[in-house]
């Protein structure tokens, strides 16, 4: 038997015994957690917001961990292999997986840990698909700074400076300032853009995004973006907007701030329709992309925090033990108050 | 004195007397216009659709023609010259003609012919930014064959084929089949997509769409869209799905059939906001262009005609005497009755 | 026991009985060949000029079959199941098959069929890595319009058309119109250029470059390419140059014949280093590039065969049972005078 | 009259009294010099190396100036406006100067200031095509960091940086650590590579080196550059190489030192031919880029100076007065003692 954080439906979520995982399929590793962390989806899943997790299931989609047994088909990774438990499995044989999009795999794979298999907020793990969804970690990368890299860093870095093309000498505005606001904001100065810009109504997280590589602050509510970024750019608008909210307003206030021929990157994962001002878009030779992580970049992000490029480990504001995983829920679940950006959980 | 065909405000128009063009600056050539079409944004400022055009316009945006007379400031272009006029202006030196981005220029030029100033619906016309706007035309191309390069060929090239990056064995939609569509469809056909799916409410168009390049056709209030393009592409979606009409409803049909990480490339004229449903597209993976023409594909697309990759005369379906301009405009308008795509009007 | 083509040792072949293949690893699938050619390399081979290849090796890289037996890894490939064999294996883990390129896979593929391990001229073949290296055919393509999709053409179009960015109205210049030539003047014409130029000595293979889809060709001894090129392109060069021959001065004349800012992509397999002129092409803006084929576009080029984009059974010249594995290499190897381009063996 | 550097023939120049340029053609300006610097180039030119340049030519292609006189066909340049003169003018007319591809221009410009036409390293210059060939300077950028945007940083950033297509967590090669190899490691820099590795004999250029951004440093003959790159890939190979010296050698170890899949992007400028080993790069997957630059990335550079992503005024080494010119040139002739990078010399 184990421990594991498991779902018990809309409001419920409880650290207790369940059975140890075994290997099911050739492709399978069983994974030890040695680091886990909680995701804002995590949350969303305990509203009820995910219809399709059923009750019963073990949370979590970011682990570091190490490998305690595998299926007969798994050739690269041997047993003690420290890994980084990515929050996309990969099939690697399915068209999609075939162009490096695992996050929308065919064969099984995708978004799967801990929303329709057991995940990673418990003692072990298994992990199907091991060779294409698990990553080697270097010794001299930490199990924190690696662990920023199962979902919060790739899906900012792909999703949002990578689809919004940030380049160098670029205007960037980056639309909330959440966690995923601010790893898109430490993200985009990967590629020398003149300016980034947060806007959030919250001036503690304009202080964080300020710490994280903002060089202009927008608190909504106080200032116009609009005007901010005008000054900044000649009158033209935002080479990118990069969308980290989720919400119509915030869509459509990334839209108006872009510049013709500008990018719009939604990563903010949305309840409902936006309205799209084709009226006005229509001849501004504008590109919008939406996009779920493919964790297609990992090996890259995972070289630069092993070079010293991108410094993960600041996004993790409270520490716990392993068994501490509900004081961690209840520290993550109340952001506003506790200002956790992220927590990590370590196994002691 | 000239003839030129004059905007008298909406539902005015009429082909009377004007006075003849002049060069005003060192970079202008005056045109002797030897083709020249109606263009369907040429109805809409009819309509009073396009409220920046003042009374005593001279319409019209596209012809070719002859360089009668050239500014001081014009190294490249000869008195004799056949040139085709291309619908955008381009100053040259501004950040965006820079870039190829002709028409978002901001140095003056941009969509200015037959709208913020005079236009080429006139035996002569006055050309701006005349080296950077004008296009010499080689001997064998036919004055009807460049003349579909001034703006239709363009438009549906840019916005639609190479904004929606059609590929190779790619599934494209094209949803609307007026002569944008059609051209749309034609141009898509140069990067061989396994399949061009057409998209009309009207049988004539679908049947225009065969000849056109079209595989397969699905009527509105027919056919399914969806389940169409779900048999060609196992289930998945289109790649690409070119607009063409410019309403929210084929906008959102469209955003509908796009497999995961497909295209969706905005041709069409909006009046109106869409709306998008970032409810499930936020996951999807896909890229939403819009874009004006910028022109800066009319070389590549003069070489294709010139060497025969393009048959542009196919979209001219009436022909008349340059002092037919009214006749012209009378068919070009009611297509519906009359089928007509494109009309050309020729200096007798 | 089963018939196959065992190397024998430079100059050494025979076809003769051997054991059959089993699975020996859980990804594995052993395929019984229905349609098999010969590659150039095959021929170099037989001369030595591969020396990693050992006595007793089962040559041949291309095949089409069916799935015998699957290893216990094996998810997606069922016994029964119509497939083409690859020229390349996947072990589709490493970091060179997570970014398609198969051909530089450092997990135990690449290009080892019939070089590594026994390959397709056989009876019977085991694949490794099947779920990554073979490719279920629909049924309505045929064995050797799919046969072809083996090497031939996907090197031609990945090596030559991709890399070599042909573009539409380009101007493009194939030195070399032996069999991967003639299917990269084919795969050219995917891209609509304006200008296929085939250079070559022998006339007959200039005639074979007209129907494959030549616009011009040039007889090496009789005429100049450079001139001929010239006279197209208004003096500066060709776009794109591709290299299929594999000799230093082919090479040499495509760097020569490209303008400022063109692109020579070689396919050609060398034995010797060629001189770079970077006294001249220091200055002038051209992409060199070189590649053994990845195949990550077989997909693709299927779906073009599928739905009639691609005519590849044009390359097959002359048609072999199986068992008369000698007489095909007789007529392959003596091409000048049999004027075989492929020959094509299927399974009686 | 005014004060001039002249050239002589091969060996001769002088700092001499010369008639004051004239406005010749509409396009034209006449800036006056207020900070300007000298070029290898300049040195080559001084040798007889570059014999198109005729006697009594003013050399220097590299200034920042204030517009003293524009010619009736200049629009957006006003008398008194303070400008980077480039070291390449485009006539912004021509297919190459369409494309940004300025180095190449036809219409007359490409690299014509001290070359085909009196230069800037006088007191005033004539700069033709004005309005793509100048560019208007904030008031907030220095004289000096300008100065080193006139030819210096755009080509390694081009030429150097974007043709290698430098992308996070790559580890880039520059062989070669003099003025343009430290631009281009600092260039190099803007897209956070997880390492950028020097390679050159003289260890003062390699202590340069590591001040200009690289992590590690390898002089020839002391250590392998090979070894050390294998190292730092996990013995693949470096992801970029970058040549800045011009000789055959370097270029060669370049080819060498790529991973399969990698790219050389050749910036030296060669008096000879090189070796293409293509009986071993023939299937490795690898590009090799060659250019003269465009000046089109100027204004990128020009917003990151700006907002300070970029630093140039740290290649100026030695300062002089513009009188000063020929004490200037002895000084940067002679960088083997003086250990000159740039040198700039003032108005007063």
């Amino acid at each position: 038997m184990m421990k594991a954080l498991v779902y018990g439906g809309p409001g419920q979520r409880s650290w207790e015994s369940v059975p140890l995982p075994d290997v099911k399929d050739p492709d399978d590793a069983i994974v030890r957690v040695d680091a886990v962390t909680i995701c804002g989806t995590d949350l969303h899943i305990l509203k009820g917001d995910v219809p399709e997790v059923e009750q019963g299931r073990i949370l979590g989609h970011e682990a570091v961990g190490t490998v305690l047994e595998i299926g007969s088909g798994v050739r690269n990774l041997t047993v003690g292999t420290r890994v980084l438990v990515s929050c996309i499995s990969a099939c690697g044989r399915c068209r999609y997986c075939r162009t490096g999009s695992y996050g929308q795999c065919r064969g099984g794979g995708g978004w799967i840990l801990g929303h329709l298999i057991d995940g990673t907020q418990a003692e072990f793990v298994r992990v199907p698909f091991a060779e294409t969804s698990l990553y080697k970690l270097p010794d001299a990368v930490a199990d924190e700074d690696a662990l920023m890299l199962a979902d919060i860093v790739p899906t900012s870095y792909e999703v949002g400076v990578l689809n919004g093309r940030v380049s160098p000498a670029d205007t960037v505005v980056v639309v909330g300032a959440g966690p995923i606001g601010l790893a898109a904001i430490t993200a985009a100065r990967l590629f020398s853009p003149a300016h980034v810009v947060a806007v959030d109504p919250a001036a503690s997280r304009l202080e964080a995004a300020s710490r994280f590589g903002a060089d202009v602050t927008v608190r909504l509510g106080d200032g116009s973006p609009a005007d901010v970024i005008a000054e900044l750019s000649d009158g033209l608008g935002a080479d990118v907007a990069i969308e980290a909210v989720g919400v119509p307003e915030s869509f459509e206030l990334c839209t108006s701030l872009v510049r013709p021929g500008g990018r719009v990157a939604n990563i903010g994962v949305h309840g409902k329709p936006a309205t799209l001002h084709l009226e006005s878009l229509w001849s501004n030779n504008i590109t919008i992309t939406t996009g779920l992580v493919d964790t297609y970049s990992t090996a890259t992000l995972l070289a630069m925090v092993h070079s010293g490029q991108l410094a993960t480990h600041q996004f993790v504001t409270h520490r716990f033990g392993l068994e501490e995983m509900e004081e961690a829920y209840d520290t993550f679940g109340d952001a506003a108050v506790t200002g956790a950006l992220k927590v990590a959980l370590a196994r002691s």
